[in-house]
């Protein structure tokens, strides 16, 4: 009888390693992080019988040949923990290694075994065992063996004993392990590596069209240059259009969706392309292609980035539909089925089909979009729809502008089932819209947080709250009330550390609808609007002073950070957010109606607290200073105040 | 720019599959299932866009060259389910298989693409994408070439929609897909399929030596065989015997675990081997081979099973010793340190070292150790501390027997931490021990029951729940309180579809206790025990009864059908058990010394009862009958009568 090959070479190795984390569907995708931050990386370890086990994280940038190595730490029920940081964009990889340790086992049996009389024949056995070890230690480090030579002396002496189990001895026997059978784990994990603005980012969205100063004027992207400064002001740090390109013709829409558009109507920029170009050209009433550089640079120049949108599909004047007709799927009629994106009907742009013999050059073509404005200066795109195109294109698509350019940034604008949403997000998309929009009780909004923060989702999903896009004009918001306003941006900003708005119809508190739909009436996406862009009200302020808070709080830069604190009101909410010395409390009335007030459980263990303990919670928006004791205060908020306390926790 | 090879293959694919289920550690290790039982298979299936899709499971048993198909039930939140039975022993497969179904799109949408007008153009245009579909099957599949012919004609007829949006289509194009782009799912799982003992089965343990009818004589095997028809009348189907083979000499345990042991002293059964042999040899004083085969016999005659103890460990004066000394970890004084299972030494015993330089003989040795004692009949074997033999050990070796002898089952006597008990179940044990044992309160019950039940230890670790062993008098039995053993009994027999008992001492009620610890005092483990086999009581009673329902009762025959039922008292604990028509509802008073009475919530859908539902729950102790009207009814059980209702939910 033989022992088969896969057994032959490992039949030594007692070590078992388990349960990798972070892992994103067992390593098949990376999981993601920001530059500088760290990587907790965990695994369980365990072996037969009773011996002491090393447990050793290694980890490297992708591409590098040497491994770092790190010890690691026990955590409890056989699992066991160390941290890398990610220094740079990219890759960086990371497995583990597992390997008895006897002269540990040795050490931490030595007195035990002795008994409480100290049998001195069993003392002279062992100490021999541990003159072995120091053998072999000088055998296989040359550099240990000056030291070898010391301890050996001192186990010789009278005084062996005490040597043996003394720290020092421990510590030596741990820089220089005795490793023999070492198992090391089958698996390599990877993460993705992202510019911090994956991570901490602050979106002001708007249609450039309207963002002329006079009532019925198409604006340009020289007029968008004149609004940078106030959405500066306000503190948001990526501007982000609509599709900026020539718009179809045939087919197009009129104002409110309507189907049959007057000769003065616009269109809608998401039926892109008409025999002045496609997704490369730009719509001649904005500007030229130098202004929208101007207007890239003159973003750039006051701290923000703008963001262009990424739709795929075309209206039927689009270039494609001559040129690569092949990419379409025609019907027998001669014609093509307009998209869909259930319930709502695109009869002004047909998708493209995915199954269709060209493909390749399909994909090619769709690639050389995004790189064509990648060199035009643009960094960050928001794509529309990405559940309607495939999820593999998706894939090779983002990973080949990783490689190219790490710095690309892309949020998956796809309001659809949890697997699809979460399946676009593990093929390589940094940032994603969420149910956030819809999610209104403490019950919905404790729950979403908890699957986004503490489930498998918080290693490769990061959520971008928005209270409102330019889609989505939610019922609670139909009222119109500003405290309602108040506490959706609030809950968006203080929650995620990405978010956006859809202004100005957001910070203006447009609320009218389409009867019984959460569409904007007179939506900026069938007409040009005029908006009195120098308006200021109550929530314009609090918006500026949230972005300002939000960029000098390092704990608000981060969403897997949150903790839930028990509030004894359903109509009230508190959460915990600490990055190091940085500890956010935030504590909200979600009845836009009603005074509320309740008493706030702090989990004093997660804020660094002790139960004795008093300490500052200090309101960053109205500099109030409130001495808490213990974990149990008392909240009280009026919604026609503030509806909520953004409170730094501070010493006294 | 070229799409790169895996792309290249696969870019067509539109369906994602993931999140398989039953999958162990991600397909590391084969799910367990019994012959006869279903294994229910479930995968994520989504695709870009609103296409539907058609989900395959594929399976096969394990050499089979042909994969059965099946196509799969959606079953919400794009998750898909089918199911395939195990018939026989041995490893089955089974995979998934995802395709975009075009012709299903078509008729699910067609009646809405024309409109409340029924517009006619778009009919025509519907009703030719239908006659490609059509056209493409023929070509597809011949034997389907007439129904085309004739279902062309119907959609060229005036009834053209009805025919369309018929029934009758929709299972014709189910019938022949028009699969094209099939995503295969790149990983086949596994599913090892054991007999029906695995994971049904009520053991028996008793010490041979002490089956003696008079009193100070060393028990026979012969003697063994007058106590079966006992065992068999109490319904036990597996008899365990502790380690049967020579006991060593040398450091020979006493009585209470003493050091010193008298000449009389026979010595621990666990300290294997002496100069009359090893593990492969019968202790003189219990009989010859010729004798352990007619108790094997005897055993199987009675429709019960003989299980021996496979103890991987040498008494110094074991064969293995002088012929294999490089099986051992010597010590720089020429021993070698014995064995231990923190807090218990086993001075009189010698571990082997795994870590050996003949490791590979040494597998092989202790490999032919179980194929001997298989050639003699035995197919059932409890391991005794499998954790502190190396895991790769026992994955090698279980899979060498399954191979050979797929009828023979292993027991895990492993009472460790978690990870390792799971560890050794994943390996291959099929029957594990449990911290059933120290579990008693209704908080600690339920846990642990959701726990090996509805997480993933369900699919790989089958639990053996014991109230007792020859190694634990737990703390709650030692009042000797005849309520309390019931309970214990009760609680172990109608939670796990695996059990067992430690005879006579559990039925007979033996509490004496070492003080202070959880041992037997004058434990058989070091002394022959003289015991009234004849002896009778109410709790060999229940035993008898309980083992007879559990054979008459298919739902008590599994484990991971246990569903719990809140009871509205914690001293009460209540849980339904249904297979197929037979519902078992067990309701026990945990309090060994109060009458206690609650409210049940029976979960009516688990049980298959509708909420109007009157139905008769039945006691098969008492025989009596009650009528119950909808989830919530009165349960009243007095621990001085019997303190647990077993019923059975019976039509009127």
């Amino acid at each position: 009888m033989k022992i088969p090959a896969p057994f032959l070479k490992t039949g030594r190795t007692r070590v078992v390693i388990e349960h990798l984390s972070p892992s994103v569907d067992n390593g098949r995708y990376p999981a993601k992080r920001t530059t500088g931050e760290w990587v907790v990386a965990e695994a369980d370890l365990f072996i037969d019988g009773h011996d002491h086990i090393t447990a050793v994280l290694m980890h490297r940038k992708k591409g590098e040949r040497k491994w770092q190595e790190k010890k690691m730490d026990s955590i409890g029920n056989d699992r066991y923990r160390a941290s890398f940081q990610c220094e740079e964009e990219g890759y960086y990889e990371f497995t583990f290694r597992g390997f008895v340790n006897h002269a540990e086992t040795w050490r931490s049996n030595l007195l035990r075994r002795l008994g409480p009389e100290q049998d001195q024949a069993e003392l002279k056995v062992q100490i021999a065992i541990g003159m072995d070890f120091l053998d072999r230690i000088g055998k296989r480090y040359a550099k240990a063996r000056s030291a070898v030579k010391r301890w050996k002396e001192k186990l010789e002496s009278h005084d062996a004993l005490q040597c043996a189990i003394s720290d020092e001895l421990s510590l030596f026997l741990q820089q220089f392990p005795l490793s023999e059978f070492d198992t090391l784990c089958d698996q390599v994990l990877q993460v993705a590596v992202h510019r911090e603005k994956a991570r901490f980012s602050s979106w002001y969205s708007f249609f450039p069209r309207s963002a002329s100063e006079m009532v019925g004027r198409h604006g340009t992207f020289n007029e968008c240059i004149a609004l940078l400064p106030r959405i500066q002001a306000m503190g948001f740090d990526v501007v982000y259009l609509p599709p900026v390109h020539p718009i179809g013709f045939s087919y197009r829409k009129g104002k409110n969706n309507s189907l049959n558009a007057s000769p003065d109507d616009e269109g809608c920029p998401y039926a892109i392309g008409s025999d002045e170009g496609g997704h490369t050209e730009i719509l001649d009433k904005l500007g030229t292609l130098d202004d929208f550089k101007n207007l890239i640079s003159a973003t750039r120049e006051l701290g923000m980035e703008l963001a262009m949108d990424y739709a795929i599909q075309c209206a039927p004047d689009h270039p494609f539909v001559k040129q690569h007709p092949q990419w379409f799927k025609w019907r027998p009629d001669g014609t093509v089925q307009y998209a869909e994106n259930p319930p709502k009907k695109y009869q002004d742009v047909l998708p493209l089909d995915f199954e269709n013999d060209d493909w390749q050059n399909m994909w090619v073509g769709l690639y050389d979009i995004l790189e064509y404005w990648i060199n035009v200066g643009i960094k960050i795109f928001r794509v529309d729809n990405p559940h309607t195109k495939t999820f593999l294109f998706w894939e090779w698509c983002m990973s080949e502008i990783a490689k190219k350019h790490p710095e690309v940034i892309f949020l998956s604008e796809a309001f659809s089932r949890p697997r699809i949403m979460e399946g676009l997000a593990k093929k390589g998309f940094h940032q994603s819209y969420t149910y956030f929009t819809w999610r209104t009780t403490k019950y919905e909004l404790t729950h979403y947080m908890e699957e986004l923060t503490h489930g498998p989702m918080r290693d490769f999903f990061r959520p971008n709250f928005w209270p409102n896009t330019h889609d989505i004009n939610p019922y609670h918001l139909q009222s119109g009330h500003e405290p309602q306003f108040i506490i959706r941006y609030f809950l968006c900003a203080a929650l995620s550390s990405n978010y956006g708005i859809f202004g100005p119809s957001f910070e203006l508190m447009i609320h009218s609808a389409v009867p019984g739909k959460e569409e904007y009436l007179n939506s900026e996406k069938y007409e040009i609007r005029h908006w009195n862009w120098s308006a200021t009200n109550k929530l314009i302020h609090v918006i500026s002073m949230m972005n300002k808070f939000r960029k000098e709080n390092v704990a608000l830069q981060h969403t897997n950070n949150y903790v839930a604190c028990h509030v004894d009101n359903d109509h009230m909410m508190a959460w915990l957010k600490c990055y190091g010395d940085n500890k956010i409390l935030c504590v909200i009335n979600l009845d836009a109606y009603h005074r509320q007030s309740a008493t706030l459980h702090l989990p004093l263990e997660n804020a660094g607290l002790t139960h004795n303990q008093t300490y500052v919670v200090h309101d960053l928006f109205t500099d109030d200073r409130f001495m808490w004791h213990g974990s149990s205060n008392y909240v009280d908020l009026d919604p026609y105040g503030l509806p909520f306390h953004l409170f730094r926790i501070e010493s006294i």
